[in-house]
């Protein structure tokens, strides 16, 4: 039995010599400390300062060559954390090669991107900036762009301590702002917290077919995922080799169609599914995985109760206030459009 | 002599019958009613929910055809509600013929679009929808698209008071939002509201040049321009002419290089200048309106006094909270990214 002392301070009408302070005991919840999955939690440490700029910058189309696209663009808060397109869209309209992954919770990714090319989000952040197929700009245009506005120049003289900005400052920032971006509170995390009635008994079989079907072999631990690299068809070849994943990192043959395994937090959001956007379907999507990793068919009525217990892991969407950026000034160089 | 009577309730330490109330006189500042200019208001009357629906549909990039563009994209609250950019990026990467507007303080626009050819914002919304260069999608499928997500049928349900989810009623809530885009506060409407402290004596100055020079004959009003169309080129020909403003909308003669005179409010954060995108220098910019518009050759020390003054325009920007936008679902049409 938990219990916990509550002290009610009531303040009104009485004066501050008088107040009176009560305890009462309560019943709070037992969690579940066993089950494979472990909830998000409530908060994260900040350096508040750093991710309010990180976030003026992950909303700064003035990162991209164009002026037209910003981190958000792909991975929009707005949606889910991704841009639910098949692959993405960047400079001069350019189709990205690989579906973008939700920036939420991605703190929790073993690394980043599907291949797990880079070590952290700081790392990851100084990808798409220079991709010419995204935002494809350089980091020597981007120090000079930011550089250029003294209001930013100000705000990392008080961070970093210098008046040089430079990219692994600005992609330090930006981390630093994805690291908040978490999404607590899912249904399923107050289940796991003890409170037996946030799930329906379909989503609660639903989640027992998860865990008995053999998902959870590689969907656990607080994101549900990116926890681990896995061969996409340990059972079955995947049709689409065109992207072999962390064999481009490794170049061992054994991780030829190895990915990072995706976070399933929020993934009702992120349609479509897999690297290669083969499916918009949640459903379909939990079949194609039975039959790829597991060997298993799973019937339509199982794939809904499973899908039913995926639902509940859309959390608490982060609570962005939309950043007001500095302007250029003269001296900033010019989006080109290309 | 402006007197108000202010009430100070100290509760600290008080109990609620023996707080004490006392009054002071206190000298307001005296207001400049006579000015060309006024201050725009603190605040308007809105329909709190048609607000937060037309803010979500502001930045729902599913308005489009690619699923990638939103209002947002080209009008962006981050950048003074417009893109920075000489013309704006439309579907497949297709460049505008004209340069966005900014949606802050178009309330207060007689007209929407450089040529005026929407009398309101609600008409407005209903355009770059639908333009082929821009959004390109079409309002039926825009419809097709919010009523297969139950959210927002609900939403428009409550709002509207049926389950259809049409045209009219997208245009009328994003212009709901749109009409609470102000920014009050500016330096200048302190100014204008008796705090003489608001300018420096250079702003003043640069105010005065304004009124003194002729620039003030559009720009004024609330908006400090918005409330007139007038000829680009008043007494020396502007030298594009490739697009004919207002003459496209009427076809009378007179009507050709006529546009609605653009905003001032903000100006500093909405670079580059005129409909053509013609300068990214703002002190240019009033230079060339001296030479076109009044004949006047405005000095460089001038002009720099006269941007000192417009930079006090800039008012608090809209606070907005990002939205979260609800998923597709299989009825869902799916984007065409082309």
């Amino acid at each position: 039995m938990h219990v916990k002392s509550i002290v009610h301070s009531l303040f009104l009408g009485l004066s501050l010599t008088s107040f009176q302070v009560y305890a009462e005991k309560i019943t709070l919840p037992k969690p579940r400390t066993n089950e494979p999955i472990q909830p998000i939690p409530l908060g994260v440490e900040a350096h508040t300062a750093k991710v309010e700029l990180g976030k003026m910058l992950f909303f700064d189309p003035r990162l991209s060559k164009s002026g037209f696209i910003s981190c958000n663009s792909c991975h929009n808060l707005a949606t889910g954390g991704s841009d639910n397109l098949p692959t993405s869209i960047g400079h001069k309209w350019q189709l990205g090669p690989i579906n973008s992954p939700t920036v939420l919770n991605a703190r929790f990714n073993l690394a980043q991107f599907w291949d797990g090319r880079a070590r952290d989000l700081k790392e990851q952040a100084g990808g798409p900036i220079e991709n010419p197929k995204e935002m494809a700009s350089n980091h020597e245009l981007t120090d000079e762009i930011l550089s250029s506005i003294p209001q930013y120049v100000e705000l990392f003289r008080d961070i970093y301590g210098d008046d040089d900005i430079e990219i692994e400052e600005i992609q330090d920032a930006i981390a630093a702002f994805e690291d908040t971006l978490i999404t607590p509170n899912s249904r399923f995390d107050l289940w796991l917290k003890g409170h037996d009635d946030a799930l329906t008994p379909v989503e609660l079989e639903g989640y027992q077919l998860f865990k008995s079907k053999g998902c959870v072999g590689c969907h656990n631990g607080v994101a549900v995922g990116g926890n681990s690299f896995q061969k996409l068809g340990i059972v079955k070849p995947y049709p689409n080799t065109t992207i072999l994943g962390r064999y481009n990192v490794t170049g061992k043959e054994s991780d030829k169609m190895v990915f990072k395994v995706p976070t399933l937090r929020n993934i009702e959001l992120t349609a479509p599914y897999f690297h290669d956007a083969r499916t918009w379907d949640l459903a379909e999507a939990v079949k194609l995985m039975g039959e790829y990793e597991l060997g298993l068919d799973i019937k339509d009525e199982e794939a809904d109760k499973i899908v039913a217990f995926l639902k509940t892991l859309t959390g608490e969407q982060p609570k962005i206030v939309y950043p007001v950026l500095p302007p250029s000034t003269a001296a900033t160089p010019k989006p080109d459009r290309g």
